[in-house]
């Protein structure tokens, strides 16, 4: 006899997204679409962002900080990570008891910090999260309801939250399509300077290397598709990324160390004309893109 | 009153392709599908895949590099670049004297001074040339019509080609369908360096990098499609990449070294917690990746 009732249906009376950009506004929008959300609030340093949300419809009233902690059950952060600290201590004095808050900064460890300076004691009223989902787009008019859709979402729960806290973030980001994965702060920031940050980082250097070398126009003039993917990433927001790599730092600083190591070692091995250590290494490094290529189709 | 005839009708009664790959069958390819080739002759190292051209009808018949130089009255080079000082020697003792050679390598300083050791005076014969297309895909099954339309090809003429030499070449890749730039050798290599073979090198090593790290199968499992773009290039064919490094290696060497001081600023920028001076820095990159993307569409 199975006496287990479905799948909880899962409501937000009362949302609040802070910063109504791609990522707060997909996520409004994703949850309003999935008939999870009652009323949407909006918070912003911008007028002209949150008058521009209000028109598309991705939320129902502007609202300041205070009014958002008072009102809402559920508080979404979407603003660039330099901005947490701030808006946590914003937050605080008039807190909802009921409200969980999550967030979509792309580093952890720094938010994490600023949320217990700023939160003190309400900490296990946040429960972290990372959703891996862009856009090189920004801003309301770039906001989607499937952003989110087959994407991953990081959870970083702290050792204060409560279980049902952690319930309703996963069921919040579930209802937007997403995949959640569970892992600790610093795994996460570790994994990300790596595999997302350090790409950046690289592309960015090496853009405004070539943009400010000799013979620059005929260079952008030949580049091809080699060259297109591997700077695509180069045209995401400064701010935004020069935020990422300061919350990052640490973890930034490690990769670049290391992988300073492997250019190094391979400029010898050129310098040596030792062609079998390169052809070693792009055996490894083509045999490696191919595997995970492989394991995302 | 005009007197001038329509443009020439440009045709090739007997065309050799040495190397039948992507590259070789695509130019044959191309110029079948354009009308302007009688007979396909193709040569190259590997009879089995001489035979799958042959069975695809990238070439009528598979013949020896003497047979290639006695008949044809063009010669299309499109081996790995480490392979033309031996092609070039094979061809020069029974190369017909009508012939005009080209070639489809990425590098051209090495290969012409490799076609002035093989060919020695009969040089006057090669004209060569630098198509940038390509795929990740290799061998005569990916050999694509229309792989040269629209793209560039960079000629690099010798002082010694008689001009209808020049004109051949040109009208045979104008019946590809591609747009024709001249420069010369250094400015080739140099321009190369920097847009195509850097990007290459990077993302190799980063590859290499990542795949050989800590928590790789986290990390490979984390990655997004910046990762995906970042990385692409570097799932091309190691032996190829490899003699590429070899054949522009000093024009690497220079790319590299200024590349790794830039790379340096930025690390200690970063470790000084100089953020102005990263913010500006990924400005210019945004700023010159979104105007050239402006540029190609």
């Amino acid at each position: 006899m199975n006496t287990a009732s479905g799948p909880t249906s899962f409501h937000i009376p009362t949302l609040a997204v802070v910063g109504v950009g791609l990522i707060g506004g997909s996520f409004a929008a994703a949850l309003r679409q999935a008939g999870c959300v009652g009323r949407v609030l909006g918070a912003g340093r911008r007028p002209q962002t949150l008058q521009e949300a209000l028109r598309l419809g991705l939320i129902d009233e502007a609202v300041t900080l205070t009014e958002a902690a008072e009102r809402a059950d559920f508080i979404f952060i979407a603003a660039p990570v330099g901005a947490f600290a701030a808006i946590f201590a914003a937050l605080k004095p008039s807190l909802n008891v009921r409200a969980v808050i999550t967030d979509g900064g792309s580093t952890k460890h720094n938010v994490i910090e600023a949320a217990r300076v700023g939160l003190q004691e309400r900490i296990v009223q946040f429960v972290p999260s990372h959703p891996m989902a862009g856009s090189h787009e920004t801003g309301p008019q770039a906001a989607d309801a499937s952003l989110y859709k087959g994407k991953r979402v990081i959870l970083t729960p702290l050792v204060e939250n409560h279980p049902q806290d952690i319930e309703r973030v996963q069921a919040a980001w579930r209802a937007c399509g997403a995949q959640l994965v569970s892992l600790n702060p610093a795994q996460h920031d570790g994994a990300m300077a790596a595999i997302s940050h350090m790409p950046h980082w690289i592309a960015a250097l090496y853009m405004q290397h070539i943009a400010q070398s000799d013979d620059a126009a005929l260079k952008l003039e030949l580049a091809g598709s080699g060259f297109r993917d591997f700077t695509r990433v180069a045209q995401g927001s400064p701010e935004m990324w020069r935020d990422i790599f300061e919350a990052n730092r640490q973890a930034m600083q490690n990769e670049i160390a290391a992988f300073r190591k492997v250019l190094e070692r391979a400029e010898h091995a050129l310098n040596a004309g030792d062609y079998v250590y390169l052809q070693d290494m792009l055996e490894v490094a083509a045999n490696a893109r191919r595997d995970w290529a492989g394991n995302q189709s």
